[in-house]
């Protein structure tokens, strides 16, 4: 591919999105996890919106358990404590987006101390928020397993009872050229799932 | 309250999203878990469709642990096994929503047979598409914590890597005035949240 060539993002966002059916809300069709991620700063206030949806998420009791470290490029130091929690294939790429995200869950209900059985599942609920605001936003989240926990909860000093759930990258997409031969191939494949059968148990849709 | 009176579904909307910031996408605004369902069904192709939201989520390597089993009112019996599977507490509210769902999660990775430390996790974020994608489509996705896992487990005939995770409840607002008391007044209160900077660890936003 010549390098001086202006790289087709909307071709790529397009074909990201072929199998998805008619109907699906544009926000959920045009979400996936890009590598490559722009110069482009986020804005606080841009930042502070993205934890606004995270926020107003649906919770089990409105417990709300989810936690976030957010570190902007901006702020080197911080960035790097972040960076650094991350398996190598993932700082790889990583490195280049302008905001860094850990998102934390609190274990225990706060009013009696009693495990929380939904503290993942909600977590989880709030950052699909996020990322969807993101979409809407212009933006992109990209949620990593690849990182490391026991590490996190050293560098930032965690509670007993808040656990690390994942590290997420957040920004603009950018030019997938600045990514790895492997990582590059995988900004352009489509996104691919399993059918809607397999997805149901003991349930027909009729 | 007059029970003849019309009752003001868009001024109930209003105030449940009172303290949301400006520039927080719609759909996120509007989300809120009601318990008055009204009697119009949900077509087939549009429980597909919220499916199909759940489906395209975010997931650890792609794994989609996400499951459903899914029962409409037209389908009595089913409908009735999965209803007697929730809390009576819920059971009084729940009869009356046209669609009920359980969410399951896989425990294990596919591919090995390793556990899925996010299995649940995803299964919230799918949960949290699936009940953005009903807002866009006029519907409230209402989760539940308060079902009985080893009664479903037993009714169902899960295998032992599939676990139950949520109740759901489907379908279009109804009049909250069928509600009981308790429940009517919980319809009108407004959503409440955390202030930001308590879901903020170790970070400011600058």
């Amino acid at each position: 591919m010549n390098q001086t060539d202006p790289f087709d993002l909307a071709a790529l966002q397009r074909q990201k999105f072929d199998e998805t059916p008619d109907g699906l809300h544009d926000l959920i069709r045009n979400r996936w996890s890009p590598r490559a991620f722009s110069d482009r700063e986020v804005a606080v206030n841009d930042l502070r919106l993205l934890l606004e949806a995270a926020r107003w998420a649906a919770s089990c009791n409105n417990e709300q358990p989810w936690r976030f470290i957010v570190a902007r490029k901006s702020d080197p130091e911080h960035f790097a404590r972040l960076l650094g929690v991350l398996v190598e294939a993932n700082q790889v790429w990583a490195k280049d987006a302008p905001v860094l995200m850990l998102t934390l869950t609190s274990t225990r209900f706060a009013r009696n101390g009693s495990p929380n059985a939904w503290a993942h599942h909600d977590a989880g609920l709030a950052l699909g928020n996020l990322m969807l605001q993101a979409v809407s936003m212009g933006m992109f989240a990209h949620g990593m397993a690849g990182y490391d926990a026991a590490k996190a909860r050293e560098v930032f000093a965690l509670p007993e009872d808040i656990v690390p759930v994942a590290a997420v990258a957040v920004g603009y997409h950018g030019d997938p050229r600045r990514l790895t031969e492997k990582h590059f191939k995988a900004e352009l494949a489509p996104r691919t799932r399993k059918p809607l059968s397999d997805l149901l148990f003991a349930s027909e849709l009729r």
